[in-house]
């Protein structure tokens, strides 16, 4: 397959247009997104390697699906067909004091269902050298949790690097629950992006800042590197927005960018698929922070999950080119 | 409650516009429907009253999904709310030779995972005249077959008229799984709409002729009245419409109409409904007949399930009135 | 200002989007019409010298009716500018047996409440040489019918040739009122558009046929030509027609069209200023009426009130070239 | 009827999509309201128990009026039927330094016309705790102002508690008139939303502050409370808002809010509606007052008059839940 | 590559919507097309092995266009990017007697300027089983004619079956051009798909019959099969549609079908990549050619230039599977 | 013709809707526009008298872009009809940090093809009092920069004024080229509208301050006046807007404006139609500078290159009255 492997939930979105709420529109808005298959599309439209593989059920919203995927140049051979629904969000975007609200509905989806022994990771794996995954996917069902144990162990077989995004999700489950089953799997990630309060209710890590915690993370569970998003939340139309990542006694932190926002669900994404393929590309540590931030900074003003905006529109951004001007 | 109580599964129905496939749409059209709502919505447009059951998650779809029964004049106060998931089928309308397609999603839905025993059907049922339902509502769990066998018996202890409208869905169950589930379910219904392939296929009444089978079902489950719908469909834009209604020897065999079709879903509940209340309202059975047809033929004219045309429209078009002209 | 001159009411139209309902479009085609504008309109598509007289109010409404009308070449110099509203008119478009609905809000419109004594109508006749009006414009108000008279008067005076279409709305006025008002105004008109039914109830000219309608209104009336469109409505989405002119002893009759449709409003006017445009540009009177027959069959195809063919389009459609290739 | 009972104007409102103007868009939003329906359709999204009566002509356009209404679970049972037309109003959005027009075109409409002695005022308000009225209906017609004189005085016989907003509009009315029609009904006002210009312009009463004004309205007209909005525009996108609450010698300031503008019509009915709900349903002063001020801030962020938004999303405005994030 | 490869230009389809005419539409909607890509979305819609060779310039526009064919399955590794504009074609739908129309803007496009050494045939055929060529590519200039010529000797040279379909567009060049440049380019061709009026200008072959003009393009040329589409256009929304097999003595004819259509555009090259792909998937001549005619007759249902259907649905109306039922 | 000519290209505008873009778009929102076109509708949507020489195909796409221009009230008389194709640029909005960007299409376009002797200037321009053009219709093809020789020699000799706006596009032609080509133009300018780096590079004039460098220009090339657009680009959102006049040795420097961004395309074009407006109608330098100024910040608010304001508009912000307030 592809340099860099992830797996995971890919769920049906359905967006109400022009912030109308769920209770106005006529319409909504069609696309596919979820936690790891938009890590997937970051790194290639930045020009990297990158397969994804889920379940998913053998009718036209999964064709359309894997369709798009295909087109975005993700390599989607390894995806199973089966089951009997795609999972789907809707999502009725914010505006100023408004929170932007989203309404699950993944129940009994063809992933959630999936059987954990009938994916073959060694052959999955072959040729990759970076396994991807969210701490959604082992929250979903113990089969997919089941599933997670395989693909890792697999990976570290193999010696893949492994990164891993918390993405907790409170509507999942538990913080406790999420610790029992995300703990020991956590032997063998490479790098994790998590939040602060993530890594105390979750991992049990605690700390006075960031940099404590992120120290508490690599001490506790041998973490090369971690890496945190950072917001400032200041309306569901505007936020600040900038990184951190970690690793050893080092750390570096990312530009602030003022942002008006789009839309943002996967801005996070976007941000762990920059800094994977920034790091697997060559780029030092800070300089793959820099422009794993500015990839999530752009995310923000893209309409969708995937973050579609390639590689010279990151580096420009970095390097200084501001949205002011129209380019001519 | 209303005069004529419906109960069944409201569903979010999400279209493709303009002849679009699911593979090209960028938005889903956004309505509700249901066999057993849609007659409610038919008996409520044409002025009578109605109410419907149900049970829907408490989310903002089926907040909406309620918003617009009640705006209706549906009388939705016996719904109940609960459950994980309001049910979903996405609509792909079909052009020419190219038929229609129906992806359905409505496992574990809300109404699906019903508990039996949770409606007070003699409450519901008070003040009631007539109660209908559908083949569908005990395909769909046995604790929904469990809830039809309740509502049968409250209304036949009450003495209201109840109507059965088979709409056999092979997706649902087997032919005989539905027949062992609906045979005895059968009795105490007065008017029973069913086409001759499920009359054998489901209530094991053969016959040559659709009299055959319409004689054949009342002196199998003492149905007072048996109706038919008449559908000669030449392409998925246009078709043949009309209807026949048995009741003892007698029998009424509507106009024909060639119809154009904007949307075909839903135009059987459309028949059926305008049926119940046109009897209801007091119309002889072959007047009743001929205001169901016309009113079915109307609805294939109406975007969405719900048949949005007043009794005028319907009695207009009995009368003669022809679609060619604008009316000013 | 034009070779021929129209004037009348404006109206902005308020259309609902794809076989919508008003009670579900979530929104509202824009556009603007009316008998004699769309008149003036087809002339200036077809290549000739129109303008149109009017009373608007000072609104950025009315200002973008008159936007388009310069847009498309008419003349619309003559046109005052006061009152308090433009007429408006809703219009659902029907689907096979469900006809099309208007609802008509033109009253106290700022053409109904025009001051008959303000247009000049000697400059605004100015180098003219044909008057078109309609049955509409005395039925709106005393003092548009006041208007009509002066109009009329200064035609005459000036030697122009003058046309009349019925158009009898029973919305607007009944049928005895119509020709107590519109009798005295047949005097002096040249060309009159006008139905079997409307030359009995209206004007008091009965016959077996349109011939003998015919030959009634040139002997009552004086009219040289009398021109009648053909309509056989099949649905709301097809219907025959044609057309048949009427001149002393003579008639010719026109081809009929099977006809597909996409919008029917507008389609008599674009036969009546495609049957003025071709008499003043020469054609003899079986041409002019086969061009005008083409060109309000055309009609049917466009959606919005105004006829957007070109004397090409319509000339290849009486030349024989069938809608069934795409040209390329 | 309902706990909270309303009266006025029910427009269509017709809205540019997109930033457009007038000149430029090719459809128009559709929608409905009024300041008082606005207020009852508050108090009903609140959770609340409201009624709106006013008079509506037969047709389509008011039908589907009523439908949202009755669906947004506002009693219409006294709405009256009848009359030439609905009172429209055509809103084009502004931007930036461009600001929000509004074309009114409410002459001559079913409300306007209305026969004040038609109403049982007695009836409408049985069970009914509260009569919520605005400035803009007796400013409509002297009918509507008769209409107004008997609610007001049927209400304050029954010991209903009555609101009051100015809501005064200068196209309708001078302020003088305003003033010569307004004070006589201030009599048995409870509750009366108004600004300090409009104090001054209409009512006549000055001062230099709120506070002086506050006090000077409640000792001319024996108010009990007095409530004003507060709006600091920066621009068409965006704006600072608060309000203020005046009670006998004490006063009520909320926070501030920076809003980013989605569509800020309706916000002051917002506001109003959502005071009413909170002092009703035993909200002290105080919270009322910041529950009003959110909710008004919210408004500001829904497409269309009404502010559908619900008693939770309002608390947990009030609570300090920002709009910075998704809820999920 | 793939087994079967096309090549020819790709262009920009902007296309008004609702049967607006380019005079009134606000948005174009957005597609890709051109008669060879189409033939290899066809067989890759199919399940079949297609690629497409082109060349595109390196903007956005034509990254879309490759992401689609991507995504669709078809290889387009081969696709070169330089040049400066992709080719744009403006389609305005039409509508009963009202012709549809193109406006072609291909001129200097990247393909028709084509570099004919640098694409590598050699390696661009290696592997595969058919090259698909049509007429218009050696219409674009005289570099995309020795681009055919390079391709089509590379593959008689290497042994591919190779099929033309002659596409004769009369606004590229004149008929004796035509011949001058395509007669030498018919050695080699196995499969020729032509109309008997092409066959007569720009191939100098003529008959009676059908069957004539077949029997003398392989007498002339040494065509191992001649396909014909047949097309009895009614209007712009009616055709019967059908086809003709020629292979040595022998041919098979067809079933018609009425077809009521949505979009025209590509219904001969959904017949001709249909053709290929049931001939290289095994079926026999007659069955192979119901198979494509089918395709056809579906591809007037699908907006848009590809043929968005799958096997198993072309399988179904060969079958006898009408499009009058929704698939439930 | 009219009181000002400006001449150049006028190109269909393409734009992704709703911040999408162009790999999402499923449509392109259709305009028109060019810099020298935007200067006229300035022009006569302030009421003054403009006309607009160009070449355009004659197809139907140049036959709605003349409808659109003459609606405004722009004379297109002078337009002449040939050539293949109108100039299409494409625009995708940016968002944020994300810039706007635009992909133009516009080579071999009938303006660029233009023979430059087919236009006849003294006629063109009789009764005319002012022309303006831009440095980019030199840029388009050597037969246009002569067709701009003709037209500047034509209005100096006829003792027009001449205002001319640098636009330097360094897609079109590098700096040292246009400087060739312009300089000579430069004689006989009135008014330039020039940016201080495109001075240096392209004029050749040099300063430390805007004053230093519109000292140069008028002392280099005796320009009567220097205009410059200020802008401080925030994001593609926001950003703040002024302008400086010179003359002689005076100058004045207008307010500044922090725009919130609908679309930035046009607005210097506004500001230059503008600027020209006033100062032909009599207004001082400063006060036109203001005026002008007012009318670009209006531009950004306006969907479209052309700028939709009114005269009253723009002297409504001049005085003072912001956008925050919709005008009731």
């Amino acid at each position: 397959m592809a340099d860099v492997v992830t797996f995971g939930e890919l769920m049906l979105r359905l967006t109400t247009p022009g912030r109308q709420r769920i209770a106005q529109a006529q319409h909504l808005e069609m696309g596919f997104g979820g936690a790891e298959a938009n890590v997937a599309v970051m790194i290639a439209q930045l020009g990297g390697s990158a397969g994804f593989v889920t379940r998913l059920p053998a009718n036209a919203l999964a064709d359309r699906a894997l369709e798009e995927l295909r087109g975005l140049r993700v390599d989607v051979a390894g995806v199973q067909r089966g089951g009997d629904r795609i999972g789907v969000y809707y999502l009725e975007q914010g505006a100023s004091q408004r929170p932007g609200r989203i309404i699950y509905d993944r129940g009994a989806s063809a992933f959630a269902e999936v059987d954990p022994g009938a994916f073959e990771w060694g052959r999955l794996l072959e040729g990759a050298r970076w396994l991807h995954w969210s701490g959604i996917t082992p929250a979903l069902s113990p089969e997919a949790a089941e599933l997670t144990r395989h693909a890792c162990a697999t990976a570290r077989a193999a010696g893949l690097r492994v990164s891993f995004d918390m993405n907790y999700r409170s509507k999942l489950w538990g913080a406790e629950e999420a610790g029992r089953v995300l703990r020991p799997l956590m032997t063998g990630v490479d790098l994790c992006v998590c939040g602060v309060e993530e890594a105390r209710s979750v991992l049990g890590v605690d700390g006075e800042s960031e940099a404590e915690v992120a120290e508490g993370l690599q001490a506790a569970y041998g973490f090369q590197q971690v890496a945190m998003t950072r917001r400032r939340a200041e309306s569901a139309d505007r936020c600040k927005w900038g990184g951190v990542l970690f690793e050893s006694a080092q750390h570096w932190e990312s530009a602030w960018y003022d942002v008006e926002i789009v839309d943002r669900v996967g801005a996070g994404d976007g941000f762990t698929g920059a800094l994977i393929y920034g790091l697997l590309s060559g780029k030092g540590a800070g300089e793959a922070l820099e422009f794993a931030v500015a990839a999530g900074a752009l995310k923000h003003t893209i309409v969708g999950d995937y973050n579609r905006v390639g590689r010279e529109e990151v580096e420009a951004l970095v390097g200084g080119v501001s949205g002011g001007r129209v380019q001519r």
